[in-house]
């Protein structure tokens, strides 16, 4: 089977499955970059949270470049076949239950064209899961958003187990036409990526506050005055090469202490093995490219100065 | 004893023991701030260190509001002695090994008046076990800042077992007159507040790179396009308190399932009890203040489309 019915650049019509916060994120995102959107959520309440969210989001779409309005309205219906019968792409933002995605799926195996990608929202489950036993498998992938989805440019790309290659590398096209940055994954791995990270931080943080170490103001002051503003601009391995000096991530990685780094976190660090080493490496020589590091600390430092500012500015009107 | 002299917004003359990238990049912002600085580090070498950070930071420095150029030259000295000598403050950033900074500390009590304040920079060490045994320990605090210290506002501030409350306040209300952001630590914990969090991502990065999970281009990606930005605006105790709706965050801690969560990352959380959430809950609530969540969204769009339209021109720049 081919997905390139219509080619990911052409696409015009999406339907957003799920009117949620993060359906109708989407829905507000697909309006602002041009496309017709038809939302279905079965509870008739949710038309509303779409258009507050739209309105809401919509000063800061056209901040990005959006036009001062849709140029089409956002569609509303309670019933999933309408939703569904023209569309060019699906988005499935339902609820975070196996049983109830591996139900619409099926339901869309019926009344939808065979090839058209269904993407799904999920931050909790796996793609091969909710696709198992589904005769349209090949066609799901995951296409996970960060919050807000009208905001943020990442958007997660896997296939499960039985999805096609060419539906995952459709829906990165998809994405990347709809203004956004899609992220291929190589495997599916529960939280995705920026999930788990995420995640080992919190659990940190919960950790923190039961045991009286800090209280969450100072949690939230060490994040957003300390190593926040970096990770709008680099990540860590990046940042950590950059630490490294002119010896860069291997010298890092050398001087890296286990026994101290540990002390730090509960969660212990893996043997760093010459494997990891060299994968490392090799990742942050490419993610430096031909830039030396003193070109990334300019990056870095021109970034920062403009974040800082502009918080300042933010937060000295609306905090 | 009392550290009130000279009065905290009243300091004239700063010593930055240790001319690394710590050391040269706090004496850049003491000078910036309008302060005096003479630098000491036993390696001659570490004066060119010094003069190249200063002419690195001081174009961002100018752009955060700082003159065209330094008010006074910065000096430099191998000679730990004549760096303290008048010195109203002393900001020591030697390499990290406690029997260099027991031995340096001890130096300084014969040759400073016993009343000034000395903040150490560092990250891997326990302030208690500096000072321990030292009979001027009542004066020495931690002043723990971030890369680069001449842009990053947070300064970590706590002391240690033997160090006088006074002191800590002293060095809090100093950093603050010197444009600094800093976070009073109610104790002691290994790697401070910050770098727990850090290092908590770090290795959970460096366990998915080590089982193929990812690689070092899709970690930095899923940071710097997704989780980063919001963490240069809010951190997580109230962005999750937002993630609760208007339930906040005991909503949110209602359904967080540890089971899922911990799929997620191979730190465990831990066990969710009344006491935790209630921690949570009021420290969130103080988070908030007077703001109601749809302030605080508008807050955080505000912030990020300000954010992504900076970062899209400097990299268009630069990378």
């Amino acid at each position: 089977m081919r997905f390139n019915r219509p080619d990911p650049a052409d696409v015009r019509r999406i339907a957003c499955i799920g009117g949620g916060l993060i359906g109708s994120g989407w829905a507000a995102s697909f309006l602002a970059a041009g496309y017709d959107v038809i939302v279905h959520d079965p509870d008739p309440g949710a038309e509303r949270t779409l258009h507050r969210t739209i309105e809401t989001a919509w000063p800061s779409l056209v901040a990005m470049g959006a036009d001062a309005a849709p140029a089409t309205e956002p569609r509303f219906t309670t019933n999933l076949e309408e939703a569904v019968a023209d569309a060019d792409f699906v988005q499935e933002s339902a609820p975070e239950r196996l049983d109830i995605k591996r139900d619409l799926y099926h339901r869309l195996d019926s009344t939808m064209a065979n090839d058209v990608v269904i993407a799904s929202s999920t931050s909790g489950l796996l793609m091969s899961d909710i696709q198992a036993g589904d005769g349209n498998a090949a066609r799901m992938v995951l296409g996970h958003p960060f919050n807000p989805p009208y905001l943020m440019p990442l958007v997660e790309v896997v296939g499960g187990r039985q999805t096609a290659p060419e539906a995952v590398d459709w829906a990165c096209a998809f994405y990347q036409a709809a203004g956004k940055h899609p992220l291929k994954l190589d495997r599916e791995v529960p939280g995705h990526v920026a999930d788990r990270l995420q995640q080992a931080i919190w659990n940190e943080i919960l950790h923190m506050i039961a045991a009286g170490e800090a209280t969450p103001e100072q949690i939230d002051a060490s994040i957003v005055h300390g190593f926040g503003p970096r990770l709008a601009i680099m990540g860590y391995c990046l940042l950590f090469h950059m630490a490294g000096g002119e010896g860069g991530m291997r010298h890092f990685l050398e001087h890296f202490d286990p026994a101290v780094a540990d002390a730090w976190t509960r969660l212990p660090s893996p043997p760093i093995t010459p494997e990891l080493t060299e994968a490392m490496v090799a990742g942050c020589a490419r993610l430096q490219g031909e830039r030396t590091m003193e070109d990334l600390a300019t990056l870095r430092d021109k970034a920062l100065v403009g974040f800082l500012t502009h918080y300042r500015a933010v937060t000295a009107t609306t905090s």
